[in-house]
């Protein structure tokens, strides 16, 4: 989905309603993540490393790398919405493949399939340690595309 | 899984090690979950709505919801464990079934399969509202039990 | 979902409509499932051991009850469906819990949360050796309910 | 992982035995999937379209398409085993993209992350019409590496 072509004019009321709609996320909040990359069927965030988002070995927590893909993918679809649309989380999967070492996590999201009212999106999850990535987790979700009340 | 009968004096030592390690997680803590109910092969926990648990719209969120399976399905798992053993997440699903309105979440995970290496685990979320509760998410877990280094 | 009520001759309409449907499934014959239970919201099917449908272990083949749960999930959400509408599979994931062995299998699947949209149904494969049953799979499926051109 | 590097004598007792494990599976010839290339981590199967493959429209049968991801996924962690070793499928989730027509079904598996006792594995499945490829499903799996008893 890399390199979608879309209007400019358009794609910046896109991106202002997709920021807009995660700035009212008191989760996203508190768990201090931010969108560090938008595009058309994309979306990356990223989290550094705090005592409160670690399970009891000192790794980043499950929960947390599941918040990020749960965030990640919804906002990765929502980008290709169009007025009067918008996503609900269907479902996804999550597989842990590395503990989550490091600094910070870096989460991206694509999507591999848009649908008029399904797209499946993809999601990797890297911890960053000492300046590498490694994969932490890889996720595989179905958002459903709803259409508001007029 | 119900009912599975264990012995109370080794059942006491497996509860006080379960909630010691729950006790060592940041993320829990930060998310302000709860241990409600624990017994072989079954786990319940608990969050009162917040502000900062929620999404745009209101609701609880996703990644709120997906923290309190990936928690509650290990924690389920690691109550059959023997001395020497640990827990990691395989990986999970979940599906999400209804908005997560209400005061409160509710998490139920039960072993469905325990195995030398991998227990199955099922997890129901309800959201809690007006004292009725309302099925929010169904999810499957896959946990690998793995040896500790002596 | 067990219990849904239902008008009886419009039970039977779909009830003729879902079976229709399924005799015209050239890999259900080809594997020789059969349905053997059919209610609102429900369906079980069942297939005998052929060694076509063997592992190289003498087991019945994981791909044979990815089969099962493929078909039977989607039947159980078209008996909700209402007229001009059809299913379509999104997604499942499937867990194995133990080795098929046995003469049969059976395979129960559930609407879990009927939707306009998408249905989310469980479902169960057992295989039955000496005339009792052993849990060979669980799974957790998302059907797409779409209204057809008319 | 493509281009892992391996010992091309070893490789060709690896290659023997995996090909000799799915020449044993009887669901393989029943559906007449062939495997037409195999890597270390990697495999491809396909199967040429016939009446008892299809459903009630004409497409391909999910069912099909699920057990060419359960096998590919399987045999691909089995090209990274050590003697004495086996696969067992833990569990895996596939979503269905576009409706799977034409005249064959492409199914590519292909190791993300090898484990001492879980590998896991992503599939594509594609369907092949007039020569040209189209997205028909992905999927994720989980294998789990056992030991088998000397």
């Amino acid at each position: 989905m890399t390199g979608r072509k879309v209007d400019p004019a358009h794609w910046a009321v896109i991106e202002h309603r997709v920021l807009n709609v995660v700035a009212q996320q008191g989760f996203m909040k508190h768990v201090g993540a931010q969108v560090v990359h938008l595009a058309p069927g994309e979306c990356t965030t990223q989290v550094e490393r705090r005592p409160e988002l670690l399970q009891n070995m000192g790794f980043f927590h499950g929960g947390c790398i599941a918040f990020l893909v749960d965030n990640a993918t919804a906002i990765a679809a929502s980008t290709l919405l169009r007025a009067g649309q918008a996503v609900l989380t269907a479902e996804y999967k999550l597989n842990f493949l590395n503990p989550a070492r490091g600094d910070r996590l870096v989460c991206r999201a694509r999507v591999v399939k848009p649908g008029r009212t399904l797209s499946v999106v993809t999601c990797d999850v890297y911890s960053v340690e000492d300046g590498t990535e490694r994969h932490a987790a890889t996720a595989l979700a179905t958002i459903a595309v709803v259409t508001l009340p007029p």
